[in-house]
């Protein structure tokens, strides 16, 4: 089907809107009439530039407070409709979207409203136009989707269609079932939108929360499906009015956005895409580290446990082992200064095709060189420029990266195996690219979204969000401060334990500087859980932390940062614990600040 | 009074907030328990220091989910309280917050409720501890003020009160008048926080938008007048939870908190300060030149028809005039490149009293360098950076600016005064400042704000705010992007006139670059509007636009930028049009991107 997205989705002008729109492969857009009035291109203009780029424009919007008025201001909305349509036909679009009347003009007859659009809809038949009609969550007196159909239904016209918004519907809590009942060939134009879950006035969350498919909490799936029994086969439209997408890149909302609609066609399967892989587990993450910045990682590492097994043939990248836990040091030169979390590898048994899900999602390939006989590993960028690896560790073909590093140091461990592996990565986002981040992850990777956390930190809120897979042995936790001008660049490795006080113990002898937990937060602990003063002090004595739910607990403790805004974390889950410990998040970094 | 803060309100670490707050001059303090809890000084360390910084810990709070439950769980519950009341006594602080509970353990029980309040009040008193219970306004059962006090009164322990907060209560649209059965000496604690009006969850409302009174658009000084009346003596204390509060330097939000405070004490005759005086208008405003931009801005003055009438007898300042229109033109070397509005000076009878009280608002008093026989200019920083002076233009005493100036040039106007005088001054604000400076402004120079505005731009939204005095000669319209990673660094001036035609064509001719306003802005005008076409061609013309409300009209064009953010506007208001055209904002944001 074709695939659509309102202009006023992105930020820019009317140009950068359409040249993002088309280079992100969409086949036509909703022209946002304020578009057009704050461009500096004529109607012709923008046709022609929209027709350059590949992009049909498949509808105008919307036309305001038209329906169920008195006799004279019929006549000046009459009036008024014919100007636009003139607009519409320099612009060479050929339906416009009614809105139901938000006006105290408006009366509430039916009768009225369904004559009167009538009258619009033969006056729009003259100039080859259709006319859309919508009922708005918050229209006057038509709010329901049923409803609006009923009186295009009696209007009997055929310019004259209903079009469905999957936000006007949904936000109401609406049964989207009875849609079936509309024929398909009277939906004449379908918006999609998500929106995450708020008790709020609809007016404020229809324009200011939306967001793209999956990116929300409404079941897109389960509504795109019944649009498609009735047989439509119009365009798929995204109309979300964002606070944070219309301020962000449009190039990048525009592929953030194409790529909300492909996992939706894929969920109603409208389009097939390589499944996503039963993910092994981390084959390894990358850390990149400034050549000054070196020994302090390295000495931290040992400390932890790791010992350097083994050097890249080609690169300036070491391996790093502890137990069967890789991590990998790259030494750049000229990068950035602060060590960080550069790349994140994932295990998949076919790496070829958890890449070509990832490109198909919009994912971008990274380039990679390869020295000769190395392995053809396939990279992808996520949005907050994290490389994600795709391996096979076990095997002998282009998945089995470990054979492009040479051994060094004496094989075996030198400690025993404290760290069973990683538990989670962290990773704090770029403000404009929140949803993105959670939207693409979950995707590519085939994880599940948790729902989010907000964290009241020393430097304000910031929100969270976790995806894992199915084996729960991938996780990420994704983060970003809640008002856009907040810090929070804090990048995080968690390991996991069979035994956190004895990786405790064993880590601190070797002089791993571990995080200081205030005595306050174990008093507080001994008030508010019955854990016996005997577990409080052994907590305490390792600044060891600890959270509880259902009956399942979580003990965690973390390194000091290494570089401004790195660290580790321990974490030991018992009894199915599935979360991450974001109670204790506000101690943690205001320790850190210490 | 008493003035206190809760520690919520301010960014930082525990330490940081209580210097904010002593800074400030607050009396005392809330300590919010996840500030204790997250802090690395011991209670005693924390009492030490407020004591040091001449703070008192006058409330502990919050204290959760305590009544109306089964016997096992109040037996837990009486022991997390006592474990409470030792941090309390080594905090040395002697008042709880209990909040009514949202516990879905609680029951529906006030007899219930007020015997397990009263064991705990018999409790706390064995430490010397009062309780202060207060009801949550999304509290389980009890969520009304009259609610809780009726609890506290059946429970009839001189220990046990109630805590007000002016957000629980006036949320829920409460009478608030109902207070006034309280007994004052049973009324333990006030929080007071304003709100602007929001159809939303009252949680997630309460959470994230609290602000500081006159911030918002409850009536606080009503509700702190019936407080007043019940004999209340305690401190008036501001708890307020706000996202962008919370990330702010903490101690310009403690100053702008205190300011907030003193403004409702004026409003409610516990304090006085100097009134504010009537403005007279604009006496001039400032530009700041760079010497590589200052022929680019002299260039647009002359256009625009000013002339240079004089020299600064000390100083690189130009005074610039049209008509009775002053503008005085700053050259800064080493300073910031853009040129930009770096003053106001407002005409005011009583300069010295003006700037007192600012002083007693806590406004920044700027020092200035003078010349001998120079006027002694009263001159305050707002928040945003920019200066404000106090004048009395046609004073022979310290007032009289313009004795500062020797004449250049000759005598007279060179053109017809198209400019009838200065109608506004638009300032971007920095995001973290806005609710600030919104306060300042008016309670500084006495003005009457109105309602925000939102507005789509091609960069996201921006949210504005206009204040002006009760003369409508001096007007603000302060903006600021709705989402903090935004950019929004335009000011501009508007100049008045009473004919926006003829100023139009004049400037025009004498080379003003005017910004040219798109056709489709005219072709909708006309569609929207009954305006004649011959009205929209003039206005198309010379690239004005237009709004109307209630029959009055605004016809304004703007200059285009000199430098990178600032601009010129000419306003002509009919019929006493009371707003600032914002709905054309949209569109000339489009044209200054192209």
């Amino acid at each position: 089907m074709r695939r659509s997205i309102a202009t006023v989705c992105l930020s820019g002008t009317l140009e950068e809107k359409l040249e993002a729109a088309a280079s992100a492969g969409f086949d036509e857009v909703e022209l946002f009439e304020p578009d057009l009035i704050a461009s500096a291109l004529a109607p012709e203009e923008v046709r022609d530039r929209a027709g350059r780029l590949g992009l049909e424009i498949g509808l105008y919007q919307p036309f305001r407070d038209f329906e169920a008025v008195p006799e004279p201001l019929l006549r000046e909305n009459l009036r008024r409709a014919e100007r636009k349509f003139g607009v519409m036909e320099r612009l060479g679009v050929d339906t416009m979207l009614v809105c139901s009347s938000v006006s105290e003009a408006a009366i509430d007859d039916d009768a009225l409203a369904t004559a009167q659009l009538r009258a619009l809809a033969e006056q729009a038949a003259g100039h080859g136009i259709r006319i859309a009609y919508e009922a708005l969550a918050w229209g006057r007196h038509v709010r329901d989707y049923d409803h609006a159909w009923r009186i295009v239904e009696a209007a009997g016209h055929p310019n004259l269609g209903t079009c469905l918004d999957s936000f006007h519907i949904l936000s109401r809590g609406a049964d989207p079932s009875g849609i079936r009942d509309i024929p398909g060939e009277k939906i004449f134009y379908l918006q999609l939108a998500d929106a995450p879950q708020l008790v709020m006035d609809v007016l404020q969350w229809s324009r200011h929360y939306r967001c793209f498919p999956g990116q929300g909490g409404f079941d897109l799936a389960a509504f795109l499906g019944h649009v498609l029994a009735t047989g439509y086969a119009g365009p798929l439209s995204l109309e979300v009015f964002n606070d944070v997408f219309r301020q962000a890149d449009p190039r990048r909302m525009a592929v953030d956005a194409m790529r909300s609609l492909i996992v939706l066609e894929e969920a109603t399967g409208l389009e097939r895409l390589p499944a996503p892989t039963t993910l092994g587990g981390y084959a390894f993450v990358e850390l990149a580290v400034a050549t000054d910045s070196a020994a302090e990682v390295e000495r931290l590492l040992v400390a932890m446990g790791f010992r350097h097994a083994g050097q890249h043939r080609s690169k300036p990248v070491q391996l790093w082992r502890h137990g069967g836990t890789h991590i990998l040091v790259n030494h750049e030169d000229g990068g950035q200064p602060r060590p960080r979390i550069a790349a994140i590898a994932v295990e998949t048994p076919e790496p070829l095709r958890s890449a070509e899900r990832a490109e198909r999602l919009l994912a971008p390939l990274l380039p990679r060189e390869r020295g000769p006989g190395e392995a053809e590993l396939s990279a992808i960028a996520a949005p907050d420029g994290t490389s994600v690896f795709f391996c096979r560790t076990d095997g002998r073909d282009a998945g089995g990266w470990l054979s492009d590093f040479l051994t060094a140091g004496p094989p075996g461990d030198t400690v025993p195996a404290e760290v069973a592996g990683i538990d989670h990565v962290a990773l704090s986002q770029p403000f404009d690219y929140f949803d993105e981040a959670a939207l693409f992850y979950r995707s590519v990777l085939g994880l599940e979204l948790h729902r989010g956390d907000e964290l009241a930190t020393p430097d304000g809120l910031v929100r969270s969000r976790a995806a894992r897979n199915a084996h729960d042995n991938v996780r990420f936790a994704l983060s970003v401060p809640l008002v856009g001008s907040g810090r929070s660049e804090l990048q995080h490795l968690a390991l996991s334990s069979h035994d956190v006080f004895a990786a405790a113990r064993a880590m601190r002898e070797r002089g791993v500087p571990v995080l200081p937990i205030p005595d306050n937060y174990y008093e507080d602990l001994a008030a508010r859980t019955s854990l016996p003063p005997e577990t409080i002090e052994r907590l305490r004595g390792l600044d060891i932390l600890y959270d509880e739910a259902g009956g399942a607990e979580f003990l965690h403790f973390y390194t000091a940062l290494v570089g401004p805004s790195l660290f580790f974390e321990v974490v030991e889950r018992r009894g199915g614990y599935d979360a991450y410990g974001a109670v204790n998040s506000p101690v943690r970094v205001a320790a850190q600040r210490q």
